[in-house]
């Protein structure tokens, strides 16, 4: 009997180094997904489909059960909280650090740190673990941008290379996390479809380990 | 004395429209924006500068006051939550409408309704009014995906042409407010630079004027 899977995936990084892994697995995708603007993507495999929705988004649709599985990164399933899930395999793919970040050579503010991000759930457990006390400001973006114009002291985002923090002036300071992109399941969709998608983790994990 | 003054915008329909209003007002940027990746930059008026940020972050830099001024949508000024922000000026520009969207020709379902959309307060606010029990999901990109895949019954978000919607078998529903994007003043700019910004607003009510 065969089972329909539907997998969400991302633009971008995790989508350019996801589909070669699946392509090990059997699936790929019948047209150019970079270049569509279609949201649900036909595969090689007739019962699998793909689904390109925000990165943020991922865990949402994986834990609502939209999405049979999921890719994400870490830095995104810290934030979201990923108790709804289950997280079954490291994909090793786009991996970068979560890190604090603020200009070149200043010192820490005496008073209290004002620190903007879009990951705040992150950045207050990681202060609350300190026991220091900040001001957290949520950002959607560009979050280089706040040191530079007074919004924050610090930022908390990822780092790849550093040209982003460099060409603004600021450096990477406290190390928060290591991050990779993960496959998510939703925890019905690995009762109901078990040996199904059993088979594809274990594809995928060979095929990791062939890329290591 | 001069004073300097920092106006924050976002890129898309609301640079473009805000542009030429900033241009009757005599600000002009002194290159492309939309070409450029840098996020701050000068303009004809030495005393002038303007940031690019994200739409949603336009409210948060000008309430904590690292911009004096900033254009943001009035779909955003509803989520974001406007008591820490004046709210002088209707600019007239981007105007659309926020509305409820959902399959075509689809009955309500019985059960408690879904509904997926990034405005997530807005539409608490909308059904607890019509003391309507439903379930949010917080989205950040392509709503319009979300009832296809049955991740939601309905979405909020806000709707032009109506395209977007047509071409995912949605159709417009409910409508939830008349959008248009305003100018927002910081409380203690508009205090303490009161001249620079009253002659600054009321130039743009003047180019508003001109240009409807
Ligand atoms: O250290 P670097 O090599 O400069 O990489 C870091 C950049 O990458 C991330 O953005 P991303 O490109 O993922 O897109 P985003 O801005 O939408 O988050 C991050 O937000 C930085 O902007
Ligand atoms: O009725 P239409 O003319 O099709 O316009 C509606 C579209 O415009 C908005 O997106 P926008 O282009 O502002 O960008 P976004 O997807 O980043 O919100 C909205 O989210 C719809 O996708």
């Amino acid at each position: 009997m065969s089972q329909s899977l539907t997998i969400a995936l991302s633009k971008g990084r995790i989508l350019d180094d996801t589909l070669p892994l699946l392509k090990e697995a059997g699936i790929e995708p019948l047209e150019d997904l970079e270049k569509s603007r279609k949201l649900i993507f036909s595969t090689s495999d007739p019962d699998v489909r793909l689904l390109i929705v925000r990165a943020t988004d991922v865990p949402t649709y994986v834990e609502h059960g939209a999405a049979d599985l999921g890719v994400a990164g870490k830095d995104v399933l810290m934030e979201y909280g990923s108790q709804g899930l289950y997280e079954p395999l490291d994909l090793k793919i786009a991996i970068c650090k979560l890190m604090t970040a603020g200009p070149v050579n200043t010192p820490e503010p005496s008073g209290r740190l004002k620190v903007a991000t879009k990951f705040v759930n992150v950045a207050r457990r990681y202060y609350a673990e300190q026991g220091r006390q900040v001001d957290v400001i949520k950002l959607y973006g560009s979050m280089e941008l706040a040191p530079l114009v007074g919004l924050a002291d610090k930022i908390i985002d990822v780092v790849d290379t550093g040209n982003t923090l460099r060409a603004n002036g600021l450096e990477p300071q406290e190390m928060i996390a290591d991050i990779s992109s993960r496959l998510i399941v939703n925890k019905a969709s690995m009762k109901m479809k078990h040996a199904r998608i059993k088979a594809l983790i274990d594809l995928l994990a060979a095929a990791v380990e062939r890329h290591a």
